[in-house]
């Protein structure tokens, strides 16, 4: 069984990580900036040791293809993700899954492994939104749900236009969006959940990725004094908004499985501590990888709070935020990555990807899959993400053993 | 049956509640600034047109006593409340009680009541707490709970100084505080809360006034993905804050009596839609009327913090901002207001004070009692303050009767 050149991914995974650091220290290479640029270069020069064909497209999107006369009419196996970073990133995020596909291309050619079809790593624009709307840009333009041009007219947080942008740091491509059409797309990725650590299980095989549901609650009660007012004539908008977090909460437990809720924001007001709030005004975050049982939470969520309004004599509105179906990876895949686990003596669990990535956008046009490895506790877009070196090395194995079998 | 001057008795409320308007019209008399000092001349003009001995303490307490040389060595019956504002306030706020006193002892001067004892009408300083803390700080120091040099050096929300204050708007007075000690104290008031109203019963019997526990929670959790953290692995500051709430609330509605709970401010950190609160800090109000009471409910809390911080996976600290005890009022004179008010064919409640008032504090030193009127819609503090002219009438009335019997 041949494997990955664990010195050389391990390097180039800090090499790349040592890329954009700003005068403290902090790693930040957001897409199409200045350091993106040298992130960008650094790959792009490996690509070219490594003896492949560079192809950027017009969003900046870099492939790396590995072919030969023999295979180049046959559609190509595309591993990928990406390397822009959030702000104050950890090393893992992204650039790992693209690394690790650049290692797996390398030591199959190293090999005397010969594939039936080309095998291409690719670098997606823009996959964490920070600097531009939407995130997953890059893979979304790929597999056609949005136009490039109206991606390059992107306007950022700092004003800049994409186009420009990705002009001036010199990785506006020639070739169209699209152009390379994968027969299969894998992803490997650190977790950013804490489920493989906790359970000591080095593999996951992701099956799914969960839908997501936001939106923003407001409930108006009526401001009056907490001293002279009774429980029983109140319209306390704090305490409703308390009973749709238990309700919330209690659904998302008692489902035992993904689904996940969570309030994240909350804002009372006046916000005094002896007036009951005459407003509370929240977001919901709801998931789930089955969108029948996505719809049936939210079903439930807007039936709770009809209820709700009367007996807590309350009005509440609902705004919704955002909303995407659950992505179903390819059944075939997940048990290939299951088996070539299994088969290296590593234990591995079906998983649910409660995180959006590059892989959900290139399922609409190929069969896809993610493997994951353990996030040490959980801690994902944070210089405190880590996971240790063996892991690392063991998910390259099970990407170029899934890669092998599905180029041969 | 002899009954007030309501036309002269509504003049000045309304007369008062013109004074110290600003530019946008707002009602504004803080404590010891300029408005309030014409606030205190038009009270003061008004004691001394109707004959009253006019005495001015060193936290300048306003009292206009009505004494013969038959009666002056008793101790007076003492009605009073305040006349100083909250910002942007309404007109009834203590200069009802205020106005009816001074109208309760004109009545009796007209009639042919020859009282064995002194009739004494207070204007206690500071009441509102807006400019000075503490609040009810004139019947305080009057009641001995706190010294009047230390409230003298109270530095104001302006930077201001309370007795330079008072000196400067020519109400830092000669006389000790103190100096009258009441045989029984009465206190008219507006609710400021909507039982009244609600039941549509004119008069409160005020037989006790809450006792009062904020505390400030802060529970500490971790920030992870909303996503991609199972809710089994949860710590979730915000969720575990919501079962405070509703624990809160339980508790006090399942008590069936005067119990309030009210968390009025909440702020979850980092507030982010898809990350998990890491840290929720809130604060509990909590008032009952009963001291074992307010206890046993002070003990549920801790308890079941103990009990969350394990079941959650958080960690809790308590900070105690204020505690008073409950306050008792002396029953006889309740008893006397619920018969006065029979005998004038009014509906009567006994009820709890939730607010403050300087009655608590007069209670410390005299036999006390208040009588409520209703207030629409519950309101106070603001300018939609409003209590019928037929109900500021009738109250003023039960007053009369009330301070008619205390001062034969």
């Amino acid at each position: 069984m041949i494997g990955v050149d664990a010195a050389r991914l391990l390097g180039r995974i800090r090499e790349l990580g040592s890329v954009g650091r700003d005068g403290e220290g902090r790693l930040i290479r957001l897409a199409a900036s200045d350091t993106d640029r040298q992130g960008r270069d650094l790959f792009v020069g490996w690509l070219r040791q490594a003896g492949l064909d560079v192809a950027i497209d017009r969003v900046g999107n870099i492939f790396g293809i590995w072919q030969s006369p023999d295979n180049a009419g046959q559609a190509p196996l595309l591993i990928g993700s990406h390397i822009d970073t959030v702000i104050d990133a950890g090393i893992y995020d992204g650039c790992y899954g693209v690394l690790a596909g650049l290692e797996v291309i390398e030591t199959l050619k190293a090999s005397s492994f010969s594939p039936s079809r080309p095998v291409a790593v690719a670098a997606f624009t823009n996959e964490e939104g920070v600097r531009y709307t939407p995130d997953m840009m890059g893979s979304l333009v790929h597999a056609g749900g949005a136009s490039a041009d109206a991606m390059l007219a992107a306007v950022g947080t700092d004003g800049s236009v994409l186009g420009q942008e990705l002009a001036r740091i010199g990785y506006a491509g020639d070739r169209e969006p699209g152009f390379l059409k994968p027969r299969a797309y894998l992803e490997l990725h650190i977790e950013q959940g804490p489920v493989l650590e906790r359970e000591g299980v080095p593999i996951g095989a992701v099956e799914n990725l969960q839908g997501i549901s936001w939106q923003r609650i407001t409930i108006d009660g009526a401001a009056n004094h907490a001293g002279t007012t009774p429980m029983s004539m109140r319209s306390d908008a704090g305490h409703a908004a308390a009973r749709v977090i238990t309700f919330l909460h209690d659904r998302a437990t008692d489902s035992n499985g993904p689904t996940v809720a969570t309030v994240g924001t909350m804002r009372f007001e006046p916000n005094a501590i002896n007036v009951i709030p005459s407003r509370a005004i929240f977001t919901v975050d709801l998931r789930d990888p089955n969108e029948q049982s996505l719809q049936a939470h939210e079903a439930a969520l807007a039936a709770y709070l009809e209820d709700l309004a009367v007996s807590e004599n309350v009005s509440i509105s609902v705004e919704r935020l955002a909303r995407f179906e659950p992505v179903l990876f390819d059944i075939g895949i997940v048990e290939r990555i299951e088996a070539a686990a299994k088969n290296r003596g590593l234990a591995v669990r079906r998983m649910t990807s409660g995180a959006g990535h590059d892989a959900q956008m290139m399922a609409r046009i190929a069969p896809a899959a993610m493997i994951f490895v353990p996030s040490a506790g959980g801690i994902s877009h944070s210089p405190r993400e880590h996971t240790e070196d063996a892991e690392l090395v063991a998910g390259a194995n099970i990407l170029l053993d899934v890669a092998t079998q599905l180029a041969k």
